[in-house]
């Protein structure tokens, strides 16, 4: 289905995270998402985090809570965060 | 006017980024974003990234590149990395 396939991120006012092109949740909990996506692997970090959807089919997964941060592991997460800490 | 407080960030195939509530663009290049917003102060880093779009007025910011990561900072950066990075 091509709407599995593009990845698209809408964060509405850092309490709801939609997010599209989702192939597997990888894990989570309260403080942390990780998910495999069409455009590679991402990791939602934050505060009082739940899945509020989860459709394996549409590859959509809905994010609730205080959202702090969406980074994509390119394989260079330290250099990443290093520019993100200067 | 309303749709200026309104803080909502729009990701496209990780290549365009849409943001709302834009109260000010603190710096930016190339490699990473700084913007204040009505939903606290947050920091877009990536690649090739160049400003589409800045409608002060209205409070938008479009971003164009390899987005690589979208942090907020609420003054605790560091465990926020930490959990990044575990």
């Amino acid at each position: 289905m091509a709407a599995a396939e593009e990845h698209d991120v809408h964060l509405t006012g850092r309490r709801e995270l939609q997010i599209t092109g989702v192939k597997r949740v990888e894990s989570f909990d309260v403080q942390a998402f990780e998910l495999s996506t069409t455009a590679g692997n991402m990791r939602i970090a934050g505060q009082s985090l739940h899945m509020k959807q989860f459709d394996r089919q549409a590859g959509i997964v809905c994010i609730e809570g205080e959202i702090g941060a969406i980074v994509y592991d390119d394989g260079k997460p330290r250099g990443l965060m290093g520019r993100l800490l200067r």
